[in-house]
């Protein structure tokens, strides 16, 4: 991610992104619906959007939200796992359909609709929005035949845009390896409309693997960039991550594919970070000497999710007595002795703890306050990013070998008054 | 808790409660010092406070912070457990004296100078404030006999005030049992002098018990009441709970005992919850049907920890969907399977949430949002208690026989204000 001054300038240099993979087309359409759960009569903007493979395609594969009370689209996408073959995604935002009245029905129809429309096949349900209000499921049928006008298999933008909520910019990554290439989208930005924290994330490829191979790759990728980050460590009962390939083109070996897809994670991961709401740093948290990956994760996890931390940091106000704060509350709740000896930290490479003891002195104070000032972007929405900074954070536990790195967001008056609201 | 509505009003309904049992005295003496850490030659104000007893006792008991960078007091704290017999607490605010270079044997100097002021006896030393900072020692040993000057046995509430830091309001509460009475007072507003969320219970009795039992009672209304409440999901480096007594009066029977004390320390806890940094809304969470309280007192935690349940109660928004977001996150945490359609919610007796579906209409969301607002007040520091409401949440889980309530603060742009200011 780059520092851009305009938005112009950022989608100028995403359109390099945005390159679909070969067999594969994209769209967007939009519709007007009244909700039935609102008196008045007020009409709502939703955008359909559709990534839709040339044909069936049995190498696909998903992951989840665990939270126990998953959205209608994640109940029936945690079936489809189980089908030969699928076409592709239909995805709405505005409304997420979660917990709403027969909303595994809406979203049964809807797919099959795309499916009719589409020439068969298929397609994972997905939504975004508001929860507890019902789909417009006739008025987003009635858009199909539009959506299906709209379809291209230029770029991914269009739909990158489409699947935005009250995300700030579009989000799309890309790596071409061999042959072939992986592009993937995000949205998902802490919050929306606000009522849920919602990610999803559809990827797509043309490069030959298996069935088995491109789930196994989509879950560690997962697990190192997506369950690495916290806007604001709540659970959204809808996000979910999808994988398609068209088998398209020759295959590169297992670690060239690994390392692309990683890659292509993590720069959206960070997007999401980036552009979350109210965020005006990005902190990136390194935990060093940590006796496993779980406990360093665990341990950059509570930095992120400190309230504390999070608000001195909106600040510009180095406050190490809040990270060890946090560190020591995690290292209780996962019951790890440790000599508070044995641990370091580091803001933007100065030694700020050590040995058991505080290394600070006001001039210290100074040049870490003016490091924080010059990592810090306006939380107002921009539609682009403004800074490629993070404020970087080591901590070094002394008690092993593992390490990870977790990126979080600061906590701002903005996060405040985009949260609280209340809905209109 | 009652309503106030000026300081007056409530410290004069608060010196019923002020009372220090029999055998007991308490003062406060001020103090000012020069950091060594800043440059300048700004001077600080510190009280210094002390509940002192007539005589050793050996009937006193103490529960710590279990973060894993525990202050110099704590530490210093536990070992004095083992003590035969003790003679009070000895506190001061502004600095809390973790991890600081040479920070116990400061601590040490000080609980030896109070000793040999006040004739003699251990003293427990307790200190809150920055962290990171030296104790100004040689002039806090010269305001002991200051200290001992002010020392009086009618009432702990000078006391209640001098420990404070941010708090609000002072924070006493009292209950006579048989012939005697059970005292305590709280500080602890979620954040200290912008650094460190630190509580300090002191509890003083003058019924007679044993060593053994007082310490039960205290663990098991610690657990019951401070350990059920989050201003900011953060962990103190020093949170401390004292008790003692000077064992002048008629014992009661232990069932008495404990209910006196639990009552003592669930208002307090209350208090500390209402005069949180920021807090606009008090959010109490009664769950049931869990199958045991840790699930119980987790789940209720989830939701008043959630960044995004707490931004909507500041913003009155009644928003059921980051409601089951936070426990369906809690429930996987927990690896608790439940199904969706045996768990109710209610706001404020409203029911919102029944058999797998959200129960809502704009006019019970309207309604939900006037309810919302009513239990709101102003969170500036105004130095009394300005509501006594709390906004109740009910949640069945339908899978057990416990029960438990959890209270917490929401989040407003005050808390972000308050901890975003960098320290001058």
């Amino acid at each position: 991610m780059n520092k851009y001054k305009s938005k112009d300038e950022y989608l100028t240099d995403l359109q390099k992104q945005c390159f679909l993979p070969d067999g594969f087309s994209s769209g967007v359409a939009s519709l007007e619906f009244q909700p039935e759960e609102k008196l008045g009569d007020e009409l709502y903007q939703m955008n359909l959007s559709a990534l839709v493979l040339e044909q069936e395609t049995p190498v696909f594969g998903g992951v989840f939200t665990r939270n126990r009370f998953p959205g209608a689209p994640v109940i029936i996408g945690r079936e489809m796992l189980e089908l030969e073959a699928v076409r592709g995604v239909i995805v709405n935002n505005r409304i997420s359909n979660v917990c709403a009245p027969d909303g595994i029905h809406s979203s049964r129809e809807i797919a099959q609709s795309v499916s009719d429309c589409f020439g068969g096949g298929a397609f994972f349900p997905s939504s975004t929005g508001i929860i507890g209000w019902k789909l417009p499921v006739s008025e987003m049928i009635r858009t199909m035949p539009e959506l299906k006008q709209n379809l291209q298999n230029g770029s991914i933008l269009p739909m990158a845009e489409g699947i935005m909520t009250t995300d700030r910019f579009p989000k799309v990554r890309s790596v071409t390896v061999g042959e072939g290439r992986i592009t993937g989208i995000v949205k998902g930005a802490g919050m929306i409309e606000p009522n849920m924290a919602t990610m999803l994330v559809f990827l797509c490829t043309d490069l030959t693997i298996s069935r088995n191979e491109i789930r196994q790759h989509l879950k560690n990728s997962v697990d190192r960039t997506f369950n690495r980050i916290s806007v604001d460590s709540d659970q959204s009962t809808s996000d979910t991550a999808l994988i398609f390939s068209s088998c398209k083109k020759a295959p590169v070996d297992s670690a060239r594919f690994e390392s692309a897809l990683l890659e292509v994670c993590a720069g959206l991961a960070e997007d999401v970070v980036r552009n979350g709401e109210g965020t005006s740093h990005v902190i990136e948290v390194q935990v060093n000497q940590a006796p496993d990956t779980a406990l360093a994760v665990g341990v950059g996890k509570a930095v992120v999710n400190s309230p504390l931390v999070k608000a001195a940091v909106y600040g510009n106000d180095p406050n190490v007595g809040r990270l060890i704060m946090a560190i020591g509350k995690y290292l209780d709740s996962a019951e790890v002795d440790l000599n508070p000896e044995s641990v370091g930290i580091e803001i933007g490479r100065e030694v700020v703890y050590r040995n058991g003891s505080f290394e600070l002195d006001t001039e210290k104070e100074n040049r870490l306050f003016a490091y924080l000032q010059n990592c810090a972007f306006n939380p107002e929405l921009k539609g682009y990013p403004e800074s490629d900074k993070n404020v970087k954070i080591m901590i070094s536990l002394g008690i092993g070998t593992s390490s990870a790195k977790v990126l979080g967001s600061d906590l701002s008056y903005e996060y405040v008054r985009e949260n609280a609201d209340y809905r209109t």
